[in-house]
């Protein structure tokens, strides 16, 4: 099977490096392959950059449709980035978002889950994300270190154990990695906060493999009511 | 005071109308401009397009900032569209949605309110905004005609009508026109289902000045925990 | 058009100032008229309060009709009063009550408000407020400062600071003025606390106007069946 | 013991219904003394009556205290009625409304519960009231028969019937008499619609002896903050 | 009439001082019979020991009716524990459970309500049970005191009023003794910790009475559909 | 790696089809162990077999424990049933429950989605499992067949396709099988009704291969405070 990673910023070496923790759980005969928008910004920090992103990235995947590229499942790798239901539209597999993953395998896992993302701006778009998603009936809290995306590691690792103090004192007993900058960490972050921490991003590719696997495509719109 | 009505879909007779509308009950000394994006979707049907024409609307309103135009305020012309946070993020006054708008309004006069759209694609689109908006609590349902957004006008109000029983039965006591197409439309609406009928578009226009005229800007971001 | 500014309680000064603060942002052509009930109480603290003003203010209007009085909006001015339902069934013309008001015009401004009001009495009563209004989704804390009504201006406002500190930290980007006795504080408040401050009473006359505008009156009783 | 049943309304003649129907639960060493108004409306249709009642009853229950009269809970007999909150403040036992006794009881032997009552002005106000009672989750419809709360009780019943119908369909295996004026007819009315059937007044009267009898009466105001 | 005390562990010694708690409220004519299961655990302290339980207790009714012991209502007497509508299936009488009860006499004396109960791992299982009871709404906290349920009274009490204190704090205005192992506390914790403080025992054995008073058994299963 | 695919009844005919069907699905490398406890109900119908099965299936495991039987992960194949947090606190490796596997995949691939199961009886029971679990805001429905878990296929298929129909005109866009007794129905099911069907064993047993993938297990209880 092939999955498509598609990192919603410009940042190629970003991609790769998605595509390379992607592809530690990916099952054997995964196939796996990295894109980012052809334009857009490089970085997602705040609505403005999301919305643009969304965009970008449906173009980059009509232009893969285009070119004839055939895949069979989509992990949108940015952390409560806007655009999946508009990919869902456009592509014949599921769309999995990494936020939702992870809120996923987090419910799945604990009682209560809580967010530690990086910037001050993403935690309203992570809450409207999940909000939607309808799975923040047991998000116990989104919280911010504080810092820029590309801080250094060790920096933000210890803003991120701060944080996560916070989040497990108020009911948390499990954690994600609320950014896509963040992939690779959940090992080392819950050795340092003593709680599981999920990454969204390998959730999301087995998940994908998972609804593959199964037979479940995106279903098309619904009907006319909604009450 | 100057207001812009910023129309996310490219069609300018569309764009023109939308003034005309809000002309209708703007204050004597409201100056109204209305823009579209330059590129992007004719209408906006979908998802795709919804997160196309946030990116398009964003890019319009960053150029028209660029040429050195001011404005006060701004309504977002498209019912359930996104790209509301993004607009607030890049501009300094109110940005007010029309399906914000007409929820609003409606709560202010009813107890309970539906929204009737053009087609069935818009259903869970608008949900999602309007969940996110804080705004489901009162909403006794979303209800679609199935017609496309340009069918014929009397074809479409028929529909409306049809429409609108359902919703009153449900326990509705005002709707909503769930299109920026239908725009102009509620007087007629309301007299043939015999409850008020809220346009977006007129309510935002006027909400928006008052916004201006108490003096009220976009916050900036919040801080950095959301429980 | 005529606007009915109804303060709650039996004080005429109070009413008097509302009226100030309101004139302040009605528009050129918008006559204010300023009533309080014939009886009742003269500050407006806790439920029982609250109910006798809700009857007083009903005794009110009814009178003022009997007289031969035409208003074409009303906006009711006790922060988190009850009565807006009885008000809305015997007057014709849209009423706004100013803590839903306030929180609208903050929900269009902001991510997540809170409101910081005098005594801890009127806390769950506007949460009451909000939630039958279907507003608490994005209501980020009630606060109370624990003064009186009626407390020194700088003492209450040092006292707002500090609930304002609280509920920034728990996320809120904007706040309301939680008591009619705060109208006119926003820009000074502001000031001080850093984020935009609301003052319901300011904005329920923008919207009045708004919807005296557009054309809504109040809803007339909905179906027999609510889900 | 001594429990006031407080008939919202100024009509005796209710007032002594609803304590003959009372006294067939009540413990044997409970006294009941019904009291209503001594001025307001004689039967509470729609949100303006409801607030008056308020008001008179906190008016007669303040009158009493003043002549002397001492008693150590107050069933508030008014089915969705405003007021309870006002009533818990000016008196020391508690204060048990039908509609939340009603709804609390419904819970405790049913799944999901309908509320069937007479005007359809009366749904909303009884959402309102089980919303604010954080009692509405549980709730899955409030049907009104149309007809008004003083028509032929055999008319009524047959109507009642119908709504219980819809109701049950909907998911509810029990209902609720949704009015006061419907007090004594749970047997009756079950018996037709094959479903338990529970009158607010007389699970008042029985949850308020309980509540003396464990020794609890109203807590006061809450501390400063709500989140 | 009979009432049966269900307590879901094996300690007979706790039977038998749940049985002298509730026999300080019951009703005169009340016979109250205290039982507990022949199998399962001494003290439920998790959610296997809760299912455990469960099923323990179910097999004790069952065996008890096929004794031929017939009885009135249940009270059972795990605070949070799962059980209640497996039990309900399998009586005729109501079934009333302790932490429902307890949050339902609290929301009648309060405004919002907290739970202290014993150990951490308490706390996941009561916000469920409070959760599928419809009853969180009004539930500003769950708090534990991280001591044994066979912890000193004295100092069980100390710790309990250091987490009444933060409730109230956060605007809990009442309090529920969150163990069946505190039943009896609820006169000296009110004491010291100055709100009123339900004790889910006594408050479910007397609205057991009034449910059977009142002639309500359990409802049979819902009809095919839940929106 | 190995999956204990858990059923919680006692029928093992039924245990061997669901590892038919989860086979299917699994990864080359995954071993699947079918087992069902040693005492109990043969078919799970209400709260009562539920509750024993969960005390049965706990008891399983742990003598499978004991036996020196070691294992990764485990499906447990009850739709709605009730344990899974019992499971979690005994075993080490992830328990994913059909139902809450269900639902996510369908939130993964769809809008809204409507659970199709058996009895009436059920309907109650995977309300409140998705309830607790924070999966029901997407839920727009939960509709019985009306037939017993043991009806004729061909039977249950037409009667499934009549509420599949139902949930679809309420806005559903994927359906879930709602019964472990119709475990590999979904792609018949979805030709029938024209959009995805999910099957929770076939979801649930790819997400517990991705849980063990990414080296996730369960976390340990939460701190001592739950808002």
């Amino acid at each position: 099977m092939r999955i498509l990673i598609l990192n919603p910023n410009t940042t190629a070496a970003m991609t790769e490096k998605l595509v390379d923790v992607a592809r530690a759980v990916a099952a054997p005969g995964t196939e796996l392959i990295g894109v980012q928008p052809s334009w857009g910004v490089s970085a997602v920090q705040g609505y403005a950059d999301g919305f643009v992103s969304a965009a970008a990235s449906l173009d980059r995947v009509r232009a893969l449709r285009a070119e004839g590229l055939e895949w069979d499942a989509t992990v949108y790798a940015g952390f409560g980035d806007h655009g999946r239901e508009g990919l869902a539209e456009v592509l014949r597999g599921p769309v999995v978002p990494i936020a939702e993953a992870a809120a996923m395998a987090a419910c799945l896992i604990g009682h209560r889950y809580a967010v530690v993302t990086t910037t001050t701006r993403s935690v309203p778009q992570i809450r409207d994300i999940l909000t939607v998603a309808g799975l923040a009936d047991r998000c116990a809290g989104i919280h911010a270190t504080g810092l820029p995306v590309l801080a250094a590691p060790e920096e933000l690792l210890a803003a991120f154990e701060v944080q996560a103090a916070r989040a497990i004192e108020a009911g948390a007993n499990v954690l994600c990695l609320g950014s896509g900058a963040m992939a690779g960490w959940a090992q080392t972050a819950s050795e340092r906060v003593g709680v599981p921490v999920v990454d969204g991003l390998t959730a999301a590719v087995t998940f994908a493999e998972g609804l593959v696997r199964v037979g479940l495509g995106q279903a098309s719109s619904p009907a006319r009511t909604s009450a």
